[in-house]
């Protein structure tokens, strides 16, 4: 691998990936991409990057690839599956998955990448599409440091806190502990705004309030004024927070650990599923209170 | 009342009220106090203060009383009581309640006030025992606007942000809303660092990602590393925060509101001070995760 012009290959033109993937273009990197559709390709191929048709075959041209897909599902056929990334990988060549997924599943992907004479890295990220598109993400780096090192410039060119968490797994965990900690703050502040409202305050004075002391939160100050608006647009989709729960509360349980706030967390937004809010941002959250205040006392252990 | 020369009592000389009724000292007003016993007033007499033996008396010397004490039952006594506050009120004078108390008490509070021919502020802070020191803290004020604007220039050097919230009582709930905020955000903390630890993550390094995303807020920030160093001294101590907590559940069940994070908050702190840590801070409910997970799987909804 050259260092000065590694070729890069990237996997996952969503909402994040579309940013990211330009500012590799930007930085004057050679861009390959591949999609489940090449029409998914388009805005990147326009800006210079070159189609390949197989992940397997990236992984085989490639000096490092980034990922950055759905679920721990698609992450898995991604990397193992027929075509995969693994199946074509090159030694020496390095897999960074960006995707929030299971850090098990990361741990088998390092493995494997190992025995084929590569590396893989897990490296999720927080900061939301805003944060992809300014570069100012926050990135969880899992895996071995050396491996750590050699992706820290096009890590850089994506996220501004770029922080090595420990061994392949460790960036996916830290993940958990973000989400984690996002769950248990957005129930706070949903339950907040519910009681503003129905106290007949004015919401705004209140997070003018509550902002400046020891409530205040990224959660209170970005998202608690998009449901008072009754925006609740994506940001971060609450089907995808749904998915990083679940693989947060099965991690935990395999540690032996019980984490009952993110539990409760969980079926509030499972709730909220039910009536049709998965395509929404997170903070559609507030929705449920109002529900489960409309229908007076219920048994909340069953919602 | 001469605007320029109030005269000013002050009750409840605890961790807050001895920072508070220093200020006003500081800025040169003539201050009264009375406490349970006159050596918990001493250090605030050495500096000028005046000793007034009875609630009643301060009543009908001042123009302004803050009161600052525990509980909605000891503001209670202190209003309503045998030479309480309201039963020596001097028509003209403003009783201005800095407690966390329950927004019917500060109804009540300010009805008997205006018969009285005075007049009532529910005036709760948030902010800690270092907002109150440094004068930084966030006031939340309900009551007649007349009556805020005449006490602003008082709150003003006890307080950064001072807030109108609306009629009596709305001080207090906004103070709730703050509560509640702070109850679910400090179950994602408690959560996510857990979670580090027994994934065997660095839990600083799980910081320094955290604290610059989306998961972000001042409990993380101010108290995680508190957690994490073992130090549960208070800041703000766990009887405090359930008697805040009870307050809120209370007042939203009479809204008819439901507000699950917040039960298990409570339940939670209910629990960890059955293991003797009520007068730790608030922080120590990290304590209750280590317990739940050193049993394995618990019925979450009896803890």
């Amino acid at each position: 691998m050259d260092p000065k012009t590694p070729e890069i290959g990237f996997i996952g033109l969503g909402v994040m990936g579309r940013s990211l993937s330009g500012h590799l273009v930007s930085a004057g990197y050679d861009l390959r991409v591949t999609a489940r559709s090449r029409e998914k390709a388009r805005g990147i191929l326009e800006r210079g990057a070159r189609w390949v048709e197989f992940p397997a075959e990236l992984a085989s041209q490639c000096d490092v690839v980034f990922t950055m897909v759905g679920s721990p599902c698609d992450v898995e056929s991604l990397y193992f599956g027929a075509e995969g990334l693994l199946s074509g990988l090159r030694p020496g060549t390095l897999l960074v998955d960006m995707t929030t997924s299971s850090p098990k599943l990361a741990v088998r992907i390092s493995k494997e990448a190992k025995t084929r004479g590569g590396g893989a890295l897990d490296a999720p990220v927080s900061g939301g599409d805003r944060g992809a598109r300014e570069a100012t993400l926050s990135i969880m780096v899992g895996g071995e440091p050396s491996e750590f090192e050699r992706a820290r410039p096009l890590l850089r060119l994506m996220g501004k806190t770029l922080v090595y968490q420990g061994p392949a797994g460790s960036g996916q965990h830290c993940k958990m502990c973000n989400q984690i900690a996002i769950a248990g703050g957005m129930m706070g502040v949903c339950e907040a705004m519910t009681y503003a409202r129905h106290s007949g305050l004015n919401p705004d004075a209140v997070l003018q309030s509550l902002s400046t002391g020891a409530a205040a939160s990224w959660t209170l100050s970005n998202l608690a004024p998009r449901m008072l608006a009754g925006d609740f647009k994506p940001g971060f989709a609450v089907k995808h927070f749904i998915k990083d729960l679940k693989i947060a509360l099965e991690s935990a349980e395999e540690m032996g650990l019980r984490t009952p706030g993110t539990e409760l967390a969980l079926r509030l937004y499972l709730q909220l599923v039910q009536n049709g809010s998965e395509e929404e941002g997170t903070q559609a959250l507030l929705k449920i209170y109002s529900r489960i205040a409309e229908q007076g006392r219920v048994d909340v252990e069953k919602v």
